[in-house]
Formats: C-alpha cells, structure tokens, sequence
C-alpha cells in the first residue's frame, strides 16, 4: 500500500472521506492528494512523488507554493506577535489597494473563506434594497451556504426544472430557501428581461461571475453585461460580481475595470491572501455603509482580517503589482494555450481550452467555448477523469472538484519548462484517449 | 490628535466603521484598538501604550501574544512550503486529538471561523433528521449567520415578543428565517417540554452554549441538561452544543466531557487554532458520515483547514496537554476571581463574576449569577461602559462587543503581577462608580 492510501485510509477514521473539504477527493484518482512538501511550481505526495501543481490551491495559489515574500510576511507577523482579532495599520493599508484596484470599491471589509464574503455581501444587498430574491446564473458558483447555493449546478436530468423548481446542492438546505433563488442562463438576453420585468419589486440581486471559471470558463458577452447593467440599475437591484476567482488573475486589477462594466458589490478572494484564508467584499459607500457599527447590518467575527493573511495579503500585492508579473504570467500562459491549440488542431480534437489570465477550463465534446451552462452537458466527465489520472500517473497534478469541466491554473513560479513538461504529458495522454473526447 | 484616533480616521475611509468585523469597535471608548505589537499577556497601541491585555481575541487568545510554540508552527509551515488547499499528516493528527478530547466527537471537520462551523454543522443535522426547525437558547450566541442569528438577543423592549416572533438581529435576513427558530429561555425545564412536545415533527436540532459566556456566562443547571438530552433523545431531535468558547477553556477537553452530557454534535473553535483561524464541528459518526464525498451534505472551501492554523492548532494542543497547563490557568484564575470576590464584598458591590477556567463575565445589578437572559437586564450597560473605559486609561484593556455583559479572559503568559495590576485598577475604577453599579 502506498504512503497515499495508508494515510487516506487512516484520515478517513477521524475526517468524513479523510478530507476537510468535500472536494478535496479527487475523483479522477478516486482517493485525496496528501501533500508532504511544495516548492514553487511543484507539490510532492507522501510517497516522495513530486508533480507540476497545475491545481494552484484552487485559484488561491498565484504566488506559488513557499514563496519568498510569504515567508517574510510570517516573519513580519512574530515580531509584531500576531494580536489577532485587533486591528492594525496593515488592515488599512491592504484595504486602500483594493479600494484603488477593483472598480466599484469605495470600501471593503475582509473576511475569511469566499463563502464568508457572499454571505455577508448578500446579507447589506438586502438590507440596502428591502428586497429578498436573487437571480443567479446557472453554472456560476458563489459558495456553500444556503443563501446561494441553489440553481446552480443542476444535474442534467433536472436541469430543465431548475427554472421552476430551482435544485438545491446540498442536503440539509431547507428547500424554502429556494423560493429566494431565481436561475437563469448565461448571456441569454430575452429571458433576463422577461425575470426582470415581472418580478422586479421582489429582486434584490443580480449575481453573476464575470468569467464562469466554476464551469467550462464562459465569459460574459459584452452586450450582456450591459444589458444587465441597465437592467438593475433601473430596477433598484443590486448588480453583484462575484470575482473572488477572477480579480488580480489577469492584471492588477479586477476583470469589472477591464471588462469596463461597473458593478455595485464584488466579492474578491483567492490569490488575493498570497495563498492564505482572505477573502473580501467591496462595493458602493451607500451599501458598504450599511455594516454595523455604522448601519444595522452584522459582519463579525474574531477570525475576520487575521494578522497573517492580511500581511500575506499585502506580500501577495506588493508582487503582483511588480512590473514584470503579469507580463510573465501573460508569457507562460500563451506558450500554455498556444501549445493547448496546437495539440488541438495536430489531432483534431474535439475540444476547447478557454482562459483568462492563469487560470484556464478544460471542455470536451465542442471545439468552441460554450456561451452557457446548459452547453457544456457535451463535456464527457467520465473520460475527463480517466485523463486527469493518466495525467497525475506522469507527474502533472490537475485537481478534480467532482463535477464538470472545472479550472486549473499556474503561478508566478511556473516556468517554460514546467508548461513544456505539462503539454508534453497532455499530448500523450489526450492522444491515447483521443476517440472518446 | 492620537496615533489611535488618527487611524480610525484614515480607516475609516476604506473600512466600514474603520473595521473588519462591526464589533471590534469598542464603545467605551468609542474606537477600534489598534495594535501596533503584542508580547505574552500585554498589546500596545499605536501610541505606544502598554495594557494587559484582557480581551485576548475574544477567546481565542490562551496561548497569549507572540508564544514560541506558534512561532516554530510557522517556521514549520514555511519548510513544507503551505501547500494550501492540501490534505497532509497533520490534519489527521490534528483530527485525532479532537476525537479524543471531545466526548461526542466520533468524526470532526475544519474550517475557518466559527460562523462557518455552525452553519455547516446545521445543515448536516437537518439532513439527519430530515426536520428544519431549530430551537434555540436566549442570550446564546452561535454566529453571524442567517440560520441562527435570529431570536438570540432580543432587546429589552422587544423581548416578550420574542418567543412569538423571533427577534432578527440583523438587517438584510429575510423575515422567513425566523419561521425556522424557536427560542428559549435558559434552564426553564416545564417550557423546554412544551415547546418539544408541541414541535417535535419540525424540530431537527437543539443547540445551546453549555456556558453562556456570551451572556454573564451563565451556566447549563446540572438538571435541565439531563433533560435536555432526554427530550432531543427521544424525539428525533439532534442535540448540538456549541462549544467554541467552552472547549479546552478549563480542561484539556470540552465542556460537556466535565459536565458528563454527551451531545449529538459539537462545534470548537477559539483557542483550538492557537490565535489562528481555525474552528472545527464534530460528532458521532452517523451524522459526520453525511458530509460528501461519503453523503450528499457539502462542506467544501479552498481555505478549510488551511495549513497554517492547523499547524498553530496543533502547536496549541501540544501546549495545552502539558501537565502545567491547565493548573497555572487555575491558580491564575483563582487569583483574580477571589480578588474580584474580595472587592466586590470589601466595597459591598451590586456585582457577579461567574467564570469558567480561563474566561469571565462581569455581571452588574444582582449578586448572584443569572439563570436565564431576562435575569441579566439588570446589567446597566452605560455605566458598565464607562467602567471599561476607566480600565482602558490606566492601562487594563477589556473589550466591548456592543451589548450586554459579555466575556473577558487571560492567557497562559499572564502573570500573577499581571493579575494583580489589573485587581488593583478594577478595585479604585470600581469604587468610583459604586453609587451606580
């Protein structure tokens, strides 16, 4: 028995499926990855098996694993000695950067895990329109906690009552939590604005991910953010982008500031911690001003805004507003989707690999990025999985989330060798497997 | 202008309330502290003053400021290099401790702050037992979140009402959430039945604080908890006690280990993370065993069970069984306990201090501690405030969280001359407001 498996077999007697996230299995290697040591680009198992990370901590990993302006930050924290719970200059300061850096922030409170930051972000929306209901976009994910996660990822044999009958993702969640949840589909114009026009006087929220890195990476067409932007403007609801996937991905900023579509709120996090737990959520002075103790509504939490990862936090900014960072991630990230393209077309695959800054999906099944959920049913999960294994037997680890055609990425650290390493595995394998994509 | 008054200025402007959790805002002084350096038992602010620290992050503090024990857990962490998102040993170690110290803890999951914890411990309840409905404990606390933050801390004003409409303790939670809570007075037996017995077939889950420390730490009756765990036996009911301010606070253990009542459930959290995020929820197998990839409860999230807290956990539970540990707490405690219970009868104070191990309420307005939260409308806040903020200018740092008489606590680096500089400012601040207390 390897090191892996005596140890998910061991972790599996104290944590339900030996993990602390239901994700964490890997369904393509049907057991967690247990990571001993990480260096840069790469991450090794328990077995001493080294691999290229092309999970990235989900997204969270932008800098890299053991990154040198991180271990200065835990330095920085021991000699100021942590003081949890209290707040310091560097709250502050971090805060102005993103104040400066996602478009619609006039302020921002931090938090924890991205979950946190839906939550609380959703609980000011309400309370700022007096309006309960929310419509969200089908195969957009916004966290795990009652109030949005519904509708979003309906199997495909309930997919076509999700609209009437939104699904709800969990067991345990009440199911007249859904009757607060409207789904709709993704750049689909007409029923936007039919949802709109007849329930306006009871819709708070409109949230969408501006990129779908959840599912099969669908941006949102130009026509459409501006529809949705008219939409909820004239109809007193708040325009909400969950971009705790997609700011500071692509440049030093959020995809709103380049997308030149201004939200009301953004929920922020992943890299934004340099790896560690930070998220946030910003938005318009009239909404955030509504947080006690200005306003009535309650964010709180003895762990929000640790020390750690708000020094982390600041270490993740400092690099990521370095000239040269983007520009190389933009560098690695073209050699990747070039060669991803070039494998495409030599074997005429069907398939596609649509990206946004370092973070990029993987459908199967069509040759062109689907425009919305209900379009990447073609992505043939079953043979996804037996390709990531494949993958993972040569060394390069793509994490599997248990559903569809979900994201990968690079980092800072990721190198030209690194990417040369990862498509020549990814020739072979999607070459071997070649007659079921 | 103080450096302090200055920050909260300049915070301010990006930082709703100049703040990342609406009560670190302390209203006796009318500020946030802000830190500039934390060492053992004593934070210093921006101006360079010293104070004991009494607060001691709402709880989460027992290691105190700057302890070594976190400092190696870091460099440890810097070695593996994170690997953040990643299983590894240490989270089955980490594990294995808790469901050892935890009486009902067959099983047990990670996740970030407290809120996260009930939030996904709920759900899991409801799917066990198929029932949504919640009853809850007045005066309790179990976070900030739309499932339980209703019917808790009903105002003086609107507490008859109360129980007929559970009070919504924030702006932005949709009105139909109360109808999921049922709230309770504490220790009431011939009401508890019932409520129980008219509700059983709606009622999933009883949760309540073994000892209210968020409300003049009042304590579970010996007899009401057997009956507690009676009635939630008996009636399909998962009985959840949350323990993230109780839990390893007296003893190397919970709460419900001393009291001998082994709940369904369990939430953990504050110190368990040793100052850092992390808090936990746990229980018997059959309930655990629902969270996916084993059943179809989700809990999932790219910062559960980050590395570095749970290395600083571990570092903590390595402190926290040491054979000195619990018995320094101890004679601290009963050093500053029977000070306050010697001023308290020199001065003929209208005052309580009800404790358990390291943590304390200040009760003003009766003698004896209250058994439910109707009993603790005695406490006149204004003056309590006034109190706090006499403490704070000589030095003495207690915090304020907005509302009634809520906790205090000290660490494992606080000395006996720390005790007694503080027994000293509370005996003259004390004395000059006799006529109000």
């Amino acid at each position: 028995m390897t090191a892996q498996a005596l140890q998910f077999k061991k972790a599996s007697l104290v944590l339900p499926g030996g993990v602390n996230s239901s994700t964490r299995l890997n369904k393509a290697i049907e057991m967690p990855f247990y990571a001993s040591k990480g260096k840069g680009s790469s991450v090794t198992d328990l077995d001493g098996k080294d691999y290229v990370d092309m999970c990235c901590a989900h997204g969270a990993g932008l800098l890299g694993n053991a990154h040198p302006a991180i271990d200065e930050a835990l330095k920085k924290a021991m000699e100021i000695g942590y003081v949890n719970a209290f707040e310091t200059i560097y709250h502050e300061e971090l805060a102005s950067i993103v104040c400066n850096t996602v478009a619609c922030a006039d302020k921002v409170r931090f938090c924890s895990s991205g979950s946190e930051a839906t939550m609380h972000m959703i609980r000011a929306c309400r309370a700022f329109t007096g309006k309960n209901k929310i419509v969200r976009v089908e195969g957009h994910f916004h966290g795990y906690h009652e109030m949005i996660y519904i509708g979003g990822h309906p199997p495909k044999t309930e997919f076509p009552e999700n609209r009437t009958h939104p699904y709800i993702e969990s067991a345990g969640i009440p199911e007249s939590m859904a009757e607060l949840i409207i789904p709709v589909p993704f750049n689909n114009k007409e029923l936007l604005i039919e949802i709109i026009e007849n329930h306006a006087d009871e819709i708070g929220i409109l949230i969408l991910e501006p990129i779908n890195f959840n599912c099969a990476g669908i941006r949102a067409n130009e026509d459409y953010l501006q529809l949705v932007r008219k939409l909820t403007s004239e109809n007193n609801i708040v325009l909400f982008f969950d971009e705790i996937q997609s700011a500071y991905k692509k440049s030093f900023q959020a995809a709103q500031n380049e997308f030149g579509i201004v939200p009301d709120v953004t929920t922020i996090g992943k890299s934004i911690g340099g790896g560690f737990p930070l998220s946030g959520f910003c938005g318009k002075r009239e909404i955030m001003d509504l947080y006690s103790p200005l306003g009535k509504v309650q964010h709180s939490g003895t762990f929000n805004a640790h020390l750690v990862p708000v020094l982390t936090g600041l270490a993740f900014m400092l690099e990521a507003s370095k000239p040269y960072f983007y520009p190389y991630l933009e560098s690695i990230g073209k050699q990747l989707f070039d060669g991803f393209d070039n494998i495409i077309a030599k074997h005429d695959l069907n398939m596609v690999v649509p990206h946004f800054g370092a973070r990029f999906n993987m459908l199967i099944g069509r040759k062109t990025p689907a425009q919305n959920y209900e379009e990447t049913f073609c992505h043939n999960n079953q043979v996804f999985l037996q390709i990531l294994k494949a993958c993972w037997e040569d060394g390069i680890y793509f994490h599997d989330y248990g559903g569809g055609p979900s994201h990968h990425g690079f980092s800072i650290q990721h190198t030209a060798e690194d990417i040369n390493r990862v498509l020549e595995v990814l020739e072979q394998v999607l070459v071997r497997f070649k007659n079921k994509i």
